[in-house]
């Protein structure tokens, strides 16, 4: 398969199951929306190290959040439920508690329902006050009013949790860093229009992709030297002699189909920079379809 | 004392001996050298539920780094060398590590070394390079060169680690919301220009300000409800009637003169929209002097 | 009528006829667009003195614009035809041939098409090359391939021209200058949603409203003292004792639904800051319904 | 010459005289200085279709403003003073006189003083206040405060009007289009550092560089085909075969050094991306010396 001149692999990304959450952070403004998603989002980048993946999903028009303010959504992804119950409570109350002007909703629904304000409430040494207010089907819903230095601080008191789908990804393949950067930086910006995916890396983009194993007995991953261009000659190298950067996007989504389109939209975008741009072939990542039981199979995802 | 119409409380903010780093992160631009700092300085606002305060300290051009590329300083700020070394490490390897383009170096000198690319290098399975240059003052400095798939991870060795002091602060006390933060907004765009600290809250700004103790026994901390606005008549409140919103910036610092330098510069900025923009006083936070050794006097600070 | 607070004044905005174009900029990736579409409607904010009311319209997706690259809409107003179609040529000429990687595309259907690109082409020095691509009704458009230093610059020959309406608004009265800047702010985040419309001073916003007349015989327009915080002592002012700021937030559109709506959205968005926010009134500007045929009465839109 | 694997043409930009002001223009924070800042600005990459070439030198902490306040520092440099003059009344009318919250200032001294806010004030009719204010060298200063919606705009009566040069110049060949952009993006950060010169094209880089001269009879300038990559075959080309894109940096500044230093720093910061980043060449360009009066021999000035 060939899109614009770029070789497209015949083989698939392996994904994994996760738990997931969405919140829908308000603030005076957009600016200030962003500086608490931004910190309650940040130093998210994998599982493994941070605890949990999570991103920006998308910006709110005042007429589309529950204060009619202006927002963004969020949506946070971890292993199992408890890391995710965990991590959105510490992240809320570092974050979100913390942020000027900022209000926090449920974003998602789910007969799954995780603490949202429901232990920062506390906060308010007993003068926090609760509000319920019945939702668009009629069902009620708490909300919590802290007080705080700045007014008072929003929070519904839960927000859904739900199943979802961690580890769709795809790899760009160029012939120079420069290049490989373009093509990622454009697949990114298409992709975040995307709702219900985020792609959790830095930029969007992570370049040190690894492997199951190393040398060292201590460590379970190491740098994936099949395509690292710098290893062409001394290892069993996935690389032809012109590709001299790759870089990976990686995708967590609600669902399959939502990170399916995620793929196909970013790897359209990659590869409309084209040959003449310097991206040659675009593959993904998995582990022999052993470990994750998702596969998106990129000649599908494409069709 | 009065600035621009604006009371300043004869009061003192209360700071902590804390250990601090500095990194410097280059990229192919500054726009990916922002994407790798924002990862890892996100979710970074206390140390209390983070573990670490970071924040980005400034922009460097690309003739003021060490490899010729645009780049940012970051500083990270903990209370003990244990837990600013892992979390530095760990937060190195899920955010620089994996940034395309992304470079890091030794942002401070100092007698303690602490690991910066040190243990990151085993991730290039035994084809890691090492490389030593001479610095200015002629003493060799250790680079690793870690293949990776866009390119290479180039990054120093180790670090320094400096005693540091964290928390100096101050409050401005408006007759609305909108105003406090027109008010700080200013004062951080201000103390962003000063080198040496960072302000790690979102957007640099706190509107959570706690107190010791609370009316349940597992909580330590809860709202400062004298300066909380929805408790004016309700709590022995610090608060005037006009006064209807607190907000708080909080500076970490690597000396005494800079967290001065920087609340001084913060405080006269905020006082310039003056009572007119509604900003009626200035306050600050401490514990009664009994537990920080670094007290910042608000009437010598601004002298 | 009171809306969160804010006394809406039942007055009306008047408007004028207009002509008005849009372009879809397409670029490399959504920073370069903005960069030839800040540059293009840069310095027109009046049709006064620049000739053309210009601004960004939209973003757009990757999968939304006719080369399937990352864009902008711009829309460009002008009191009459020749202006608009002197000032699209000129602002083409120096703004989107210049930019890198930058194409233009049609952006609106009409029986009336001016030239985007048909004299461009000359530039070419007779190696451009036309070609015709029929579009999604079988019509055959024509665009142009213009050699340039970094590959070709593509356009489309001509675009739309329509009838449109320049000069809604309504003005927010504040008590303070910061809380009307925040209430503009979030009124323009929201308008910005809106298709069809642009506001086209500097941030949407403009703060020197004026009055027909002058007591120096050869200015035709002057200060409004009226809404002058600073004149409340010295002339018939229309404003009470406590309102320090007034900024007001114009509008031009393609049709009359498309301004009213976006002064309804934009309305409500500045008076969400409420009374507590120091929004305190909201009115409009008119000429006594004399000079424009468009009335956006304000308590009808609305309704 | 090489630098970094690219080769640096043994050639000079030719520059022309040219008049120029620089204001200072701030605002309640950075971002409405910037607001006001693009608007006047904008539509001005060239003297020829714009009557100036106008760019923001530099943003300004509140502690370097006059004022005390945020704000950015702006270059306009036209063909003549009577342009010049024109040109800044008009924009200081239309982009900051409008904007809310933005007062303007002289940015440069002369004996040459030409009106930045001294026929605006009669927008005050009648109701404007002039203050006398001695500067750091003990001479009366003249200001006005006109009154306007949001309170007061406070100008200065003049700024400086000095000889500088403008069409300083250098051109990057590299090897696909998204490698030339790479390349001058990196270049511009680093250029933006540089005070006294602005880079007046979208983005600070232009792709239409052209010749003199034109088979139509009308047309005085057309593409430069000696370096459009897709002519390569079909006219005398200056380019080798590998060469598919080139983009232009043009600079103005207020003196040779400062145009000289830009262009050096440009070209360094250019060429770090190397011939593996797919930059081959550096370039100019000059009409053999003879238009002219300021030559920079890239070899000099990058010695």
């Amino acid at each position: 398969m060939i899109i614009n001149g770029v070789q497209i692999d015949d083989t698939f990304a392996e994904a994994f199951d996760m738990r997931s959450t969405r919140v829908i952070i308000t603030a005076q403004n957009h600016q200030w929306a962003y500086h608490a998603a931004n910190a309650m989002t940040g130093f998210a980048t994998s599982v493994i190290g941070c605890g949990v993946e999570a991103g920006i999903e998308r910006e709110l028009s005042a007429s589309d959040t529950p204060d009619g303010r202006p927002g963004v959504s969020i949506l946070m992804f971890a292993m199992g439920s408890k890391v995710l119950m965990k991590q959105l409570e510490t992240r809320m109350g570092q974050c979100i508690l913390t942020c000027p002007t900022a209000a926090a909703f449920s974003g998602i629904e789910s007969d799954d329902q995780i603490s949202l304000g429901k232990n920062l409430r506390y906060f308010g040494d007993g003068y926090q006050i609760s509000k319920l207010i019945p939702d668009a089907q009629g069902k009620n819903q708490r909300y919590w009013r802290i007080p705080v230095m700045d007014g008072e601080f929003l929070t519904q008191e839960t927000t859904g949790m739900v199943r979802a789908i961690g580890g769709g990804n795809f790899l760009v393949l160029a012939t120079s860093q420069p290049q490989a950067l373009a093509a990622c930086e454009v697949a990114i910006e298409a992709m975040k229009k995307i709702p219900n995916v985020i792609m959790p890396f830095p930029g969007g983009v992570v370049r040190s992709g690894s492997k199951v194993g190393s040398k060292y007995p201590s460590m379970f991953a190491s740098t994936n030297d099949a395509f690292c261009p710098t290893l062409k000659g001394m290892v069993n190298s996935e690389l032809s002699d012109d590709i001299e950067s790759v870089m990976e996007i990686v995708i967590d989504g609600l669902t399959f189909d939502d990170i399916a389109l995620a793929t196909k939209v970013g790897i359209e975008t990659a590869c409309s920079l084209g040959v003449k741009g310097g991206v040659k072939r675009i593959s993904a990542g998995n582990y022999g379809g052993k470990l994750g039981p998702h596969h998106f199979k990129l000649h599908e995802v494409l069709a």
